[in-house]
């Protein structure tokens, strides 16, 4: 099966480190495009119409884009299962794994903006995610149980949420928690996100 | 082959009644428990114990618990292929699917929040959803290219946001846009939606 070209709008400064990580891991072909902020690459009229938030990452695969990084991560590991990092359709674990990747990008990246920029919180009961607190004590008794998300096996939501928590636990808007900084090296000493990192680390100005 | 048991934590009142039209779309058996916000029903140990954020949608599948409007929309179409409510893994419509399901949680819900409770917007260069003007035209100009998301079928992602939209319109924290508008009875006209909204009318007090 040929595959279409596969592109990552990408900066190794960026959220998409994560997507990159991914494809590494999945051991696929890709093209780098760096988009450079500063610059302002990431309004430019081409960018936007790829995606008009602007954001990175950003993927091409053929004549399909796709943006936001938990989406990235779930077309991705399914569209290359030989590397076995998304548990199949009918796996008893494919719930949680979608579970845990949409809680990513819809709880913990609001509760923790709320939280960085120390906005008044809404309603808990009204609020989609409740709230920070909540959010991280959740994530937390998760990582608790085993070595990864779902288990002894790493699967794509760990290259999304280690490389996550680990910028977030720099940058000190979530607790260094001795669960979640095992978990960060854990994930960070995967081979796949350490090629990635020296990837990124070879793209940044010297 | 034999499936486990589906069961759906729900209010007719609430964001799972996308969960229970997309149940009913895909024309699985399941069963709904209703939970009573006012009695503090999401608060209880038991619940608490399948979602600490004690948020409904909650769905239980055989012994897998799944969480978050997302995350159950993409497992439950994938889950029960025969209604084709979603692109297979290498139908080129698989990526902008998870994409805009993705950008449902992680960018319209949170800056719906934001616009709702007028709360002071984050940098839109540093918030992962830009801000809620541009989450919106970007939606517009999605839905103003065909009948549906990706185009003539629906699909589950039409489902959730359909139904977000109607709810979301109604309280007028998204406008009332003309396309916005027609997609809302599109969706709206699907004999699953109409179904679902039937049977959620039954379980209000008379
Ligand atoms: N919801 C998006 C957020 C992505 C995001 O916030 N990307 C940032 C970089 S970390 C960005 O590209 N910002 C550039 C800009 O707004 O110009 C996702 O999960 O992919
Ligand atoms: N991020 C969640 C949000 C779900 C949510 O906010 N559910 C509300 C009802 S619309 C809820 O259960 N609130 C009850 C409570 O907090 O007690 C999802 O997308 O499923």
């Amino acid at each position: 099966m040929t595959t279409p070209a596969l592109t990552l709008h990408h900066n190794p400064k960026s959220r998409s480190a994560g997507a990159r990580a991914l494809l590494e891991a999945l051991g696929v072909d890709y093209e780098v495009k760096l988009v450079d902020f500063a610059a302002g690459e990431t309004r430019t009229p081409e960018f936007l119409a790829l995606n008009p938030l602007g954001k990175l990452p950003t993927l091409v695969h053929g004549d399909a884009v796709i943006t936001e990084q938990v989406a990235i991560t779930i077309y991705l590991a399914d569209r290359f299962p030989a590397a076995g990092l998304a548990p199949a359709f009918d796996d008893p674990q494919r719930g949680p794994y979608l579970r845990w990747l949409a809680f990513y990008g819809a709880c913990f990246e609001p509760a923790l903006m709320d939280h960085a920029f120390k906005r008044e919180p809404i309603d808990p009961t009204t609020s989609p995610y409740r709230d920070y607190d909540t959010v991280i004590a959740a994530l937390i008794a998760q990582l608790a149980r085993a070595d990864y998300l779902l288990g002894d096996t790493l699967t794509a939501a760990d290259i999304l949420w280690g490389i996550g928590l680990r910028w977030t636990t720099d940058f000190g808007i979530v607790p260094k928690d001795p669960v979640i900084m095992a978990y960060v090296d854990r994930v960070g000493a995967h081979p796949a996100v350490i090629r990635a990192g020296e990837l990124d680390a070879a793209m940044l100005p010297q």
